[in-house]
């Protein structure tokens, strides 16, 4: 009798297919009873279709980054023209429906809705926020991985942090506003960071109708760097808050701080002045004030990388918004009516240091700043920025005094590079020691024979004026050129002239800079290039 | 008896002094009799103070590149706290006096002049312009050399096309306000665009006080290129033209043509009532008018590299502008009042094609595209734009297909880069043929020994935009390094990886490769790389 061959280990279960995903979420629609969510919930039959020729699609090998994620949009978004939705739709999402508007305290650009008001998902004697509140809904409850809304004076940040989930603002006209009614700008709901990033990468770039939409500029700030300077309010500003929102923006500014931002208390009362005129029926002197409020709120965070603020004060109840409702909305708007008037941007996360649950933290940039935003609200959800924006730039390969922790390295952070990954060159490269000041390698392809090896080095990716800056001002002997990867890529790197690296000593048998510089840290200065 | 040796050639006479200059100015100042010019018109004995000291910085080696330039500087400005003056002083400028203010048509920001009205510096009949106009006359008489005024309907453009000399209106904030009465933005006029721009390059930048002042960006055009773009208006906007205003911008129009500009016709009439907005009372309703037309312009005008207008359509008198201030007012403005509204930049300088004499014409350019406009109205004045704007670059040496009229060099035009010279490298470098298509030069410095020269390329100025984006796309085997010229300098140029050189063709006796392709097209692609 034969042996059986082992049981073979079973295949991992494939991830669900946008078909199933839709049946998933119609019944947990049922299960949630929250009618008061939608306006219009598309009949399953209808949505099925979409999904199925996104199931189609993947088969058939369409790169759909976005295959199966079930959206709802806002009311004040047309789904059939908006140029935000027909890129996600583009990308494999699946629109399931339309979600309830209700001022309910925050945003002009929608008036009571007649289908009732949305109350928080978690809490439905309490508001949901504002315009998008049931888009915002409908993500924290689970019906939908994301959600698309309007922002002007924070329905897009408002109703995340009531309800517990993500928010994101992005710097007004990256994403067109076309097929959406007149608002600051448009915003994504998720309950991850990385999704909603991911969506909004996606959704970015002039679409040719929109006028007012812009492409990202090339000088963007790739990343918030290692040490980023934060502006923080200062404690007369939080005496208002609940102890929660209190609780989570504390909690939100020691992770930070952990995190190694550099924290800083700055006076924020004339942001939140300029914020309070958003209503106001611009007149000549509050345009020549928020003009004014806004070039001085400009040059101070021009100091910092971020402003982190708590995104409300507290969370009013049903009941006081049905009496007071304009009071409520300045309530609810306090901390983010000023980021559209002054052209900011804002992210928006839940931050839940405390067992009193989480409570919204907002990370305000200067405009097209959207991804210092982004890594500095991904320390608070401790979430990886895995999905960086396409704003234009170019990677470089760096093997010396560039590398993270060495003496150049603050020339790239600052520039706002972004440190991407490290890499290994192919085969038929030597590294050499030069006598420069920090001491630093070069790198050169070999000509002929001789010792060559593969180098070990790190990616960032620059964008086009901060590479500009950098090329401007590299001194001799290095040169920018192609470098050949280990499995073929052929990025810039910074190498060295090779006439300069004829009299240098040789290193190539370290393979790496920072593996020479502890052989030197071990054996001593003299026996600088001599590997054992 | 000996032959006495030749007599000398008589040195040339110096430049004159300052304090020269000053007394020949208040000469001519009483000799003009034009007292309705000025409002204050400083003691001689105070300004040869100044031009004294000016003379003796120069003597003690200051750089001094406006040593000795007279200025008036209008009324709405504090020559003791504006930034712009002071700018200018520090350069070596004196000034000589305050000039009159009255808008006789233009500009709601000065009301009537207490100090009666200024009329046009050649035909006392006529109007001489708006808010600026004493200054504008002051330089159009030959009393002054530069004058400082404001422009925000076109008082910095509308006076110098009535008394035909040249008006700068750089983008807002480049020149700080501080110092100036609230105002669009700061004017230059002068009777040359050279000597206009040379001031007005030395006046850019925040001055840390003008909140409203900005920096150059990091993407600027520097050159308006071979073959601009150039918009103009159709003839339906000329009908009102007086003959003379007719003839200077048919005639301007032909001369770009005849420079290489491709001109098309375009509708401006959505712009021009943008500019007729400038003076409402700023509803709502009309503010979101000029945002939007604004919007569309500026995609009209993206598609240009400048719009070439008349600066007014004709020359009111005295009596018209008595008895219709507002309607002469509105006439004046008529081609310029949109300008600032949608943060454009313009410059306005004297057209004169016929023996109707000089009449204005005005190149209207993107924000920051200031370059551009002054290359366009440089073939207008028949000068050399010799002082380009200190926007932020890195200069580039280029020795193949690069060079002008090769075929990459659109790639360095279109990225708005500005040719600035031809130059030579130090000895020790070769020059080979590559195996590239389009075929190019690969430039290396010498290692060791063997065949090396001096080669000849050409300087182009690049953004540090540009220059991130020309590197990033450069590819194998170029590089980007250092390369020494004869003089010493270090600028970058495009050189080429030396494994990649090893086995090329050598070129380096031809020292130039438009040499090297000369001898091709005569000898024949056979002997490719073997001169004679």
């Amino acid at each position: 009798m034969t042996t059986l061959p082992p049981e073979p280990e079973p295949a991992p279960a494939p991830p669900p297919s946008a078909y199933q995903r839709v049946i998933a979420a119609y019944d947990r629609i049922v299960e949630v009873d929250r009618p008061d969510v939608w306006i219009t919930l598309r009949p399953v039959e209808d949505t099925l279709v979409d999904a199925k020729a996104v199931d189609e699609r993947l088969r058939a090998g369409a790169d759909l980054p976005l295959a199966g994620t079930l959206v709802a949009v806002a009311d004040a978004i047309d789904v059939a023209g908006a140029t935000s939705v027909s890129r996600l739709t583009a990308a494999g999402a699946v629109v399931i429906g339309k979600t309830n508007c209700d001022r309910f305290g925050s945003d002009l650009e929608h008036t009571r809705s007649p289908y009732g008001a949305v109350s928080a998902a978690l809490n439905t004697d309490r508001v949901s926020g504002s315009a998008s509140s049931g888009a915002a809904v409908a993500v924290a409850l689970g019906l939908v991985d994301l959600a698309v809304g309007t922002d002007t004076a924070g329905a897009g940040r408002v109703p995340a942090s009531l309800n517990g989930i993500v928010g994101l603002k992005p710097t007004l006209g990256l994403v067109p506003k076309t097929g959406a009614a007149p608002c600051g700008g448009i915003a994504v709901f998720a309950r991850s960071l990385t999704l909603g990033q991911r969506a909004l990468g996606l959704m970015t770039g002039p679409d040719g109708i929109d006028p007012l939409s812009r492409d990202w500029p090339p000088d963007v700030r790739l990343s918030a760097g290692d040490r980023p300077r934060v502006a923080i309010p200062g404690s007369d500003t939080l005496t208002g808050l609940s102890l929660q929102s209190r609780s989570a923006f504390l909690g939100a500014v020691s992770a930070l701080r952990a995190s190694g931002a550099r924290v800083e208390t700055v006076e924020v009362s004339a942001l939140l002045t300029v914020g309070g005129l958003i209503h106001d029926d611009g007149f000549t002197a509050d345009r020549v004030r928020v003009a004014e409020a806004g070039m001085l709120a400009l040059r101070m965070l021009s100091e910092y990388d971020a402003l982190v603020l708590p995104t409300v004060a507290d969370h009013p109840s049903v009941a006081e918004a049905l009496s007071d409702p304009d009071g409520v909305a300045k309530r609810l708007e306090r901390f983010t009516a000023f980021v559209n008037l002054l052209d900011l941007a804002a992210v928006t996360v839940p931050s839940s240091p405390s067992d009193l649950g989480p409570y919204g933290v907002s990370v305000v940039v200067r405009p097209f700043d959207d991804q210092v935003a982004i890594d500095l609200a991904a320390v608070l959800t401790d979430e990886q920025a895995d999905f960086p924006y396409p704003a234009p730039g170019a990677d470089l390969v760096v093997f010396g005094a560039h590398l993270r922790g060495q003496p150049l390295n603050g020339s790239l952070v600052a520039a706002g590079a972004r440190f991407t990954g490290l890499v290994r060159t192919g085969e038929g490269y030597r590294m050499l020691l030069l006598p420069t000041d920090p001491p630093q390698p070069g790198v050169v392809p070999v000509s002929a024979t001789g010792e060559h090896t593969m180098l070990s080095g790190e990616r960032w990716r620059l964008s086009p004026a901060a590479l500009g800056a950098f090329a401007a001002t590299l001194p001799a002997p290095f040169v920018l050129g192609r470098i050949r990867l280990e499995h073929g890529e052929t990025p810039l790197a910074v190498l060295c002239d090779q006439a300069a690296a004829a009299t240098a000593t040789e290193l190539t048998r370290y393979q790496c800079w920072r593996a020479y510089l502890r052989f030197v840290s071990t054996a001593g200065p003299r026996d600088l290039g001599r590997p054992a």
